[in-house]
């Protein structure tokens, strides 16, 4: 790639690089394109399609993202449609809110995939100014690379469908490949999917060569199988093949990732927790899992840092770990001698989290690995190794059937994430949820068991088990008929219970009367509970009608 | 295992194997435990948790269930709760009328997993005397072996969830191996599940020997990768292993597969088709798809058959298809040259169909094969070779969410199938649907296109294409408020496109105003369409509340 006079002025005045980023920089090439974010930052034009790296708000790029929307900010660009800026985002899953929520908060996305996890990302998209989408984060980064994020995009090479990508490494190899920080994410499909590459390098967080495991990514019809049999199994290289002619310029960073604290545990966590590791007890008691179980995913939330925390105190030995993000619980996880192996395609620890890890490096490299989000997400070996898989939604409805992104239908909350990707093939595919949350008028108010989920991610087909700190449901063989009595008795709450089962009765009896009660509904109630939340606060409802 | 006294009774008096049957029975020990049918039907009993061969009423055992039917029948074992027999019946998707149906208007299936297509099935599960769960045909087979459908199994070896299996051989190999009839499906998997094997030998169809790729099912943790990269590769071997000491008796059975005739094209399946292979054509030119395109799936149906019927005549040469099951019309895409190599878990033929297939066998042999519906329909494999997929839906929402499943919620219609397997793993996902269907009041009273969807099988997250007969709506890379109003736009009868508008408009303000506008619903007024189909014959409504 020509650099265009521009870039050439910006890189021009890029200015001597520190001993630290020479020390990470090993080629030496690379060196020549020594740039300042701010002298890059008016490049981006209104329109673009922008791939950065980062997942779960680590291994995002800071210093040229913040860049840009000072210089937005700056100039007053967003003030008049003529110089305003709106550009078209993608990133494996969201990243640190400084930066993103920060230019959701300007006005400066048109379009943001696969997910976001933000107060103002989800208020810009929410209110129509951002148009947002689920996808599989397995999927992403194939949809990507086939184009079909870019269908509508009306400059640039259509063959590479990000103009731009903005990718965080902490090392680049003689080959002038990037060593990620402590992220994955679709970094590897990002920088193959774009025209111009920048790379910030951060020289605050450590090199972390050696942590990542970075397979070819093939397109159909000649796609090859992930060659993995076990968690430990590496299929690739330590860093992110790229071509160095579309590195058009170098950037040292010294910004930290932004994670904040972890969610603290509860009364209500532990409870489901203990749930969920008798659960384990049993199966593997009854010989339906191996005494070190099978490798385990768990999302982000208080109650996945119960569930592992709990492990770690738990009966089982040597445990794998399958899974697409590592908490702070997990270092307690490994300190205890129980957790054997586990692999992520992200670690998002507290601050301290991380000092801690990087201080006891030796303790733990040889025990995790990192892949892309296309490899620790895929269908394909979710299914092979048999993970039991554990998502938290927003509600789940009385057949089984979960939201995990829309409250009341419609409003984003959080993104969909990895939840279906492993949910639908896993071995044991567990759901985990307080039975109720508070509302400001009623500190019950809101059942997350529901006659009807208001919006349907997971389907029941794909669900196992429920659990709520009241109990849990093993839904396994069982038909819809037995479902919804099982569900109401062991997970909902006592303020709903009745509710609960006065729909399921008169639903049935009006179902069966008619000749239609597989899966019997009363269709003109399904959402009362919702529409009574949106009336008067609660989901307590006076009668049904 | 050692006979029974009851089954050595039954084998004494199997009589002499006729020469057909010796032709097709390579093992000598096993026609020493031939019996007949009636003989056998007694020894079932009632709560009998029992697996059949067969995948899309295709080679699915007929002598044996239809001698326990009329041993019922005879005895009328049905009117008395102290005699009555209930089964649980396990087979990999639907088997003929004639046995199925028969059971389940006897009232003598407990419960029946994971799939159902029949009037009397569909009957007794919507009046509550079935117990029914769909699950991905994918998942079905390893959710057995693991013992997920024997949890409440209070009888036999808690290690083989299955009683019997009652399969169909079309031969046996010198081992004792089954040669299947013209469907794979859970076969294997029921087999290995199973504590007593019943073997009908069918000498009516010929010997299918060489068209099937069996290959090992292993379980977690030691699950090994399919080694499949191209459809035509074979991974295992041509017959069924099992444990000949399981297997108590062989059966001849002389009845064909009650297959009836395909469902005819019209007008709008054929609309349909052309504005896919259109479709198609414009991803090949725009080099998003190869010019022989990526392995095909299509369902079941006239659509299905339309468009098979369009690619016969069509632009593509060479082309391969991955699907679950193969009709008539892919006779006629083999027969016009283009069609290279098709694999599925099942051919459906019409009697005339598998007349000239049967006739014209050294044609199609070495261009076919048939595997079992963990592989056909396996993830690992639909996602790496990039599939084509098609399934029609019960109803689709503005949003992209569709029913496969359930009429107005709770009716089950015809089960879930593969389609969620191949829709979620698909490089493109497509659903095809006429646009409306007709109620006895109205002959455009059933819309296809919903507000919100009155069951959820597959979510927005899961298709890139909508298509009716009115027009293609390509949903990839769009955030829900770009697809409604596209899909309202192309795909809605024109009967329905104001209302629907109108339901979108009127949401969409809603929702922007109070911040929630990510999927603008009116929840009160989600299900109106489906509320006015029950109360008014038509989803025609007056207007929203």
């Amino acid at each position: 790639m020509r650099p265009t006079p521009f870039l050439r002025n910006a890189i021009g005045r890029g200015g001597v690089a520190s001993a630290a980023l020479k020390e990470r920089v090993r080629r030496p090439g690379y060196l020549k394109k020594l740039a300042q974010p701010e002298d890059l930052a008016p490049l981006f034009k209104n329109d673009d399609y922008i791939g950065w790296s980062g997942f779960t708000g680590v291994g995002y790029p800071k210093a040229v993202p913040t860049a840009i929307a000072d210089h937005v900010e700056a100039n007053n660009l967003q003030a008049d449609p003529a110089t305003k800026k709106k550009f078209n985002l993608f990133v494996g899953a969201s990243v640190g809110p400084e930066v993103e929520d920060r230019w959701a908060k300007m006005d400066m996305i048109a379009r943001r995939y696969p997910h976001q996890v933000g107060r103002e990302i989800a208020k810009g998209i929410n209110e129509g100014r951002i148009e947002f989408a689920d996808k599989h984060l397995s999927m992403f980064p194939q949809d990507l690379t086939y184009g079909y994020y870019s269908l509508k995009k009306n400059h640039g090479d259509p063959r590479k469908p990000l103009d731009w990508a903005i990718v965080e490494a902490t090392a680049i190899t003689e080959d002038g490949h990037i060593v990620p920080g402590a992220s994955v994410g679709a970094t590897p499909e990002i920088v193959q999917s774009a025209e111009k590459i920048i790379i910030e390098v951060n020289t605050l967080v450590p090199s972390l060569e050696g942590l990542h495991d970075i397979n070819h990514s093939f397109v159909p019809p000649n796609r090859q199988p992930y060659v993995v049999t076990h968690p430990q199994d590496r299929i690739g290289r330590t860093a992110i093949p790229i071509d160095p002619d579309r590195v058009v310029a170098i950037v040292e960073s010294k910004h930290p990732d932004n994670t904040g604290q972890n969610a603290p545990e509860n009364e209500e966590s532990r409870a489901i927790a203990g749930h969920l590791i008798d659960f384990l007890s049993s199966e593997v008691a009854s010989g339906r899992l191996p005494p070190s179980l099978l490798p385990l995913q768990s999302g982000i939330g208080n109650v996945a840092n119960s569930i592992i925390g709990g492990l770690a105190d738990g009966p089982f030995e040597q445990v794998q770990v399958w899974t697409e993000v590592l908490q702070d619980t997990f270092i307690q996880f490994f300190d205890s001698g129980k957790l054997a192996f586990a692999t992520a395609t992200s670690i998002k620890f507290s601050p301290e989290g991380f000092e801690h890890f990087y201080k006891n490096w030796d303790r733990y490299k040889d025990r995790l690995l990192l892949r892309s989000q296309q490899v620790a997400n895929s269908p394909e070996l979710i299914r092979r190794l048999g993970v039991i898989a554990m998502n938290t939604p927003l509600e789940v409805d009385i057949y089984a059937h979960a939201n995990s992104t829309n409250a009341l239908g419609s409003r984003m909350l959080n993104g969909l994430g990895g939840s279906a990707d492993f949910l639908r093939n896993a071995k044991i595919s567990i759901m985990h949820t307080p039975s109720v949350r508070p509302t400001k008028k009623d500190p019950t108010g809101i059942s997350c068991i529901v006659p009807f989920a208001s919006h349907i991610d997971q389907t029941e087909h794909d669900l196992d088990i429920i659990v709520t700190e009241q109990g849990l449901a093993d839904l396994r063989g069982l038909s819809p008929r037995e479902r919804a009595p099982l569900i109401i008795e062991k997970c909902a709450h006592p303020d709903y219970k009745d509710s609960l089962k006065e729909y399921y009765d008169r639903a049935l009896f009006e179902c069966l009367r008619s000749g239609s009660g597989h899966e019997p509904h009363m269709l003109r109630n399904a959402f009362k509970f919702h529409i009574n939340l949106m009336e008067k606060g609660t989901m307590k409802i006076d009668k049904w009608d």
